[in-house]
């Protein structure tokens, strides 16, 4: 593999230079994984890493290379169809749940597979580029950016289905504490008319815009995340055995899957572990509790006598008190670290440590109409049934957080690395 | 049975009357079943035209003749286990899935069991009820009357299992046009930020408020349904097998159960018919479409290069143009019929045809909580998966509709009477 | 209904005189019952009482009347889609599994659909009836008899699901003891080849021949039944939390299902109850013990460190014993009774009590073919995954037990009135 | 890996070195996986191809070296858990659906356990072991060769998932023709008492046995197997397609699973191709037909107006005919090849080339009992619902087949080599 070698030119433009740090983070985080980790899939809803790998750069060569680079030779003409994710446009495609099934093509080829891949996006990029393709290869950038965060979370589901508990990393960031958590403050906002969604500076997606108007009423919102301290208390206050918190839904899957703590977390001993990229670690009472559902989160909100927040409010909040997403700052393990609770003026730890369920369901903004073609089933065909989450994870690479940022899952998902802020009406 | 008779006494106060009222409309409406025919549960998501009629009069037991009058005496101590629907609050109950095992009691004996109630509230109502006890009998009555119509969504259901496809009624209220349906026209509004939610004059469900403030964004809605002749042309253009029209959950449901039109519909010699309370009919292409889900009805919207209203810009827009439930006018037959086309300015066909799927998913109202105690278990925990329809339909009792009312149905569901009204943004 | 007037002149001939007393006995059988009773389907293996009554009456009309009756008219058109079990020479049917959506036809209609059919059977068996129709009716008189005791078992289990437990009778047949149950003593048989299966003299299904020879081990085999008291033994020494005594497939059964006792059984207050035709009733420790799967008379057997004869075994031994099925006394329920314990040489409780599983699965005998056309659709096809039972049950209609039937159902199966006789290796 | 050295000292005893071969065996076998290709689960049915390689190793840890070999060392304390298949005296185990989520161990880590054991089953059967430890380490090697064809089996279905079809091999035996298929002659037998089952002489599977006498009638069998060209024959006559062909539970198969062929076949521009371990390969007409289920068989042989033959016809024909399991030539392809058809008096292909199914249920014979403790759970809980399979595969190991073997698989399972030969009644 001289994917290294193949890469250095690409330094030369702006594009270009974007280009090969998004394709050199997802090399790096393939690292510690073995050809049969990067094969299996652990559930319907996660995907094998070799899949992520590979599928990201089926998006380069399909929306970008294919069209617009001419002469550009197709590295393999079944990837098309192993790799699309869901594009009714593209054609037929393997099925989602038998992603795991592929062990060939080896992580080898497909590694080979980004390094074709790679070389002709050099050429591209470093050549005349049209505004159609930096386009094309923004949105490209953006979409490897949210598998590399997929990746982390199916790569934990997956080593957390094995009996010996392998470790992702020895070391790396991690939802730890420095030192007790604070009480947390309530900030108050006032309401009224106020601007949401993203403000056209740099790239955002689709269902991000347009930027409209919306209506607020006068609210409080938490300072901090919640604690995985505070969810032991709901725990043992039969949080998890008195369906009147729960909706109705989230009551029945309590049953169904007999949950009595987030996901990941076991109990030997009496003490209570946490599987996470870097093995099985005590939970830790101080640090943001994560994977739990929106059932959960909304079941403990009611628990406190509180509610989760908008993602209207959500937005406003960190807007106004100025809170921003991560500074890439060049060491890839340093620059996935959260800032130090504390720092940003009021509202701390939105971006960086778990993203934070908000009571919103993932619609349409107002005036919302997704692209024509394949890019416009991006986000709008997903819009009926998730719920929208804000903010940003441990798992964000760099430099993919934003105020407008509209994440989404199902209200039953625990596998992200998902939890919340309480939020009250003033 | 000695309903009639038990009955009379009932007329005496404002609160007795509309009582009994209610309770006769059931029993009329229990009149053309068999024993068989109100025992048997056609699906999980229907419930036994008996266990409606017992189901309500629970409610009336349970929450008010237990509580409220001294010496009451209980109908039969097993009846609270089995006629619970989902009060966490109220003790275990008989799974839902297994109501259609009860075939003792018989149909008989829920009539005696309602008899039974019935004499005690009419002792209650007539003597000098406190404010609680007229309020919760005005829940109660409400409540009965939402399982009215599911009553007969339910048994219509149930007939159209039956290949020998049996009538429920010889006549009645149908989706009948009376001449060709008119072009849409298109009613156009400004928007800004307007009242929305129930105004405290009459009843309302606890979700439909508390009223507030909501912005809206200029749009234009349709003065009128969506037509089965439209349906028609939908899917000879080939709606049902095109993805680019589907959310992806509708797409994948499209696929699951083999959709191609609308529930109830079913094609002999290439001539469609569609089942209704009054037996198989033919398809009338100016009649409105019912039967049809959320996905079909985004579906369609797509198609039509249109979109689906919110609720807030349907309700904004039957206030404004004035659009006005049916009146009961004493004949329990007529009363159900609609109001004839045309009549109302603006706004036609918004109550007592069918139910009109909006694109707004079912979420608490600024401000909303639950009310405490068992009643507070009526809307709040459904608050996920839905979306809210609004009108009312050939089904809904006389008295039942408002402008803002929010019925509400998970987006796969197509046994209510459901249809819908297009909107655009201007 | 004026069965009892048309059936009258049926008394003229034997064969006439035989097709009334079965035909009576079918509409003695559903006296108790309700149309909701008869109506609804407790599972997709049971079948709704109208079914019963309703099918085993197309049976006659589609193999007898229709083939050989000039002038017949058929009752319904439909009747033959509804009522088809799974003769897949006779055209499309109804779905099993949706069995009891079918309100209509009403038990009444059924009833005058019997006595049509029955009317026609008279004309036509009082007449010269051809020695096929002969055949045919005989044929169809053991398959009407079949489903009588399915009926009984098929409505025991709805009434079981019913949280009021209804009895279906006041007073009738039960697995009652009179007096403590003797010790079991071991019959011992020498082995050989022996002739086993139907000898030619009366009727019997396909599948009880032909008549062959088998070797037979030398081998012994318990008296009497397995009762109640002992299977109570078998509970308490942990028998149902102990895999190494069960097959596989019967020790995942007994967890998915949360098995801990046989079907029906009930614990309340410490003393177990069973659910009966006569309603709930204590156990009794001297009974035969009834509704266990083979898996669990397998497991029982194990753990008695015996085994379950073969169906060679079993037949062999009631022949030489002599054990002889009930006779018909006239009276409807006492003709049901069975013998008192202790009758007959040697082997006791051989008929009328509660089938018994042997460790056979059900195969064809050597040299089986089945018969062409419909007929022979009717035990071949199912020579895949059941086991044989011997004896009969005291749901077994009087006259139709012997000493070559070969009763059959899947390894999990509970419903029957299905217990269990140990066997040994001499 | 250092195997080989380590396996050196081995042939010292005979034991020796029958152990070192058969784990040398499964060496080779693994030698074209890479490390995602032992570890994916294609299907529940199925194992990782490295779960079978640590699971055969488990068991001479579990059975032999920790009660037998003083001071011996585990390898891992967590092996136990994950490697034990269905061993309910052995404790607790990996879900079987969930052997495919172990990454890690990884294949290069299953290679050096399997090493660390066979250093001490060396040490332990280069002394002087005793009689016991002989005797487990002979089931051992047995139970290690069984999963040596599941390993092939269950990598064939894995690469079948794959569109890519990777060949397990470039090339190595396969059913293949040498010319045209001769027609089958009929072989007729006079039937009587005959001895079944294993003679004592060599090793055999507790359910081989006891030997015992059973009774034959005269019977006619295939001196060949049905050919991929019948089968075809088959097809074109609409096999799949005819409800009366088939047993209920087959048919209902056909429906839900939408077979038209047998599995690993498919048909693109009018040919029909086979996946096999070589890859896919075009169907040879006058090869031996592979890949059919029980239901399939069975159906075969009524469409033919045949029967399959019974375990007891099947094994005293090989008995009588003088036909023999291939002999091991030291070749570690060659020796799984096939012998010519043609060789051997009379019935032909009995061994080497496709397993057949047998019209007997799996059941104990006369007198079976099984062994006390771990080893007796190896057959006897699986007798309730399989089929007996006779002969052997072109993927059964060299030295592992016999005259008197029992293979079994449920009716509906197609993934083994497993094919049919027809016979008749005489």
């Amino acid at each position: 593999m001289t994917l290294t070698a193949a890469r250095a030119p690409l330094r030369r433009g702006r594009t270009c230079g974007a280009y090969a740090d998004v394709r050199d983070h997802s090399r790096r985080l393939a690292e510690p994984l073995s050809d049969a980790d990067a094969t299996v899939q652990s559930m319907p809803d996660a995907s094998p890493a070799k899949w992520h790998l590979a599928h990201t750069t089926w998006f380069f060569e399909t929306m970008i290379l294919k069209p617009h680079l001419p002469g550009y030779r197709e590295f393999s003409p079944v990837f098309g169809y192993l790799f699309n994710s869901y594009y009714e446009t593209l054609g037929a495609r393997h099925p989602r749940p038998k992603r795991g099934m592929l062990t060939r093509p080896a992580l080898d080829e497909i590694m080979a597979y980004r390094a074709h891949v790679d070389e002709a996006m050099e050429r591209l990029l470093s050549g005349d580029p049209s505004a159609e393709v930096e386009t094309l290869a923004e949105l490209g950038r953006h979409h490897e950016q949210q598998h590399q965060e997929l990746l982390l979370t199916d790569i934990l589901h997956l080593f957390a289905q094995s009996p010996v508990r392998p470790a992702y990393r020895e070391a790396g960031p991690a939802l730890a504490s420095e030192g007790a958590a604070p009480e947390a403050a309530w900030l108050g906002f006032e309401g009224g008319v106020v601007e949401i969604g993203h403000d056209g500076d740099g790239f955002a997606y689709d269902c991000e815009g347009p930027r409209h108007r919306a209506l607020i009423e006068p609210f409080r919102i938490a300072d901090r995340l919640v604690t995985n301290g505070e969810w032991l208390a709901f725990m043992a206050d039969g949080g998890y055995r008195s369906p009147l918190l729960w909706l109705a839904d989230g009551w029945a899957q309590v049953g169904a899957e007999g949950w009595s703590a987030p996901l990941h977390w076991e109990q030997t001993d009496g003490v209570w572990r946490v599987m996470t990229l870097n093995g099985l670690q005590p939970v830790d009472p101080d640090a943001p509790v994560a994977h739990v559902s929106y059932f959960e989160a909304d079941a403990f909100a009611a628990w406190s006598d509180k509610r989760l927040p908008t993602e209207q409010e959500w937005e406003h909040a960190v807007r106004v008190s100025g809170a921003e997403p991560p500074v890439d700052v060049g060491d890839p393990l340093a620059r996935l670290r959260p800032r130090p609770a504390g720092e940003g003026a009021g509202l701390k730890q939105a971006f960086g440590e778990v993203w934070q369920w908000t009571r919103s369901p993932f619609s349409p903004y107002p005036r919302f109409r997704p692209a024509p073609g394949a890019v416009g089933e991006y986000n709008g065909k997903f819009m009926c049934g998730p719920f929208v989450l804000r903010g940003s994870s441990l798992a964000t690479p760099p430099g993919h957080a934003r105020a407008s940022y509209r994440n989404f899952f199902l209200p039953d998902k625990r596998w992200q690395f998902s939890g919340l802020r309480l939020a009250e009406d003033a």
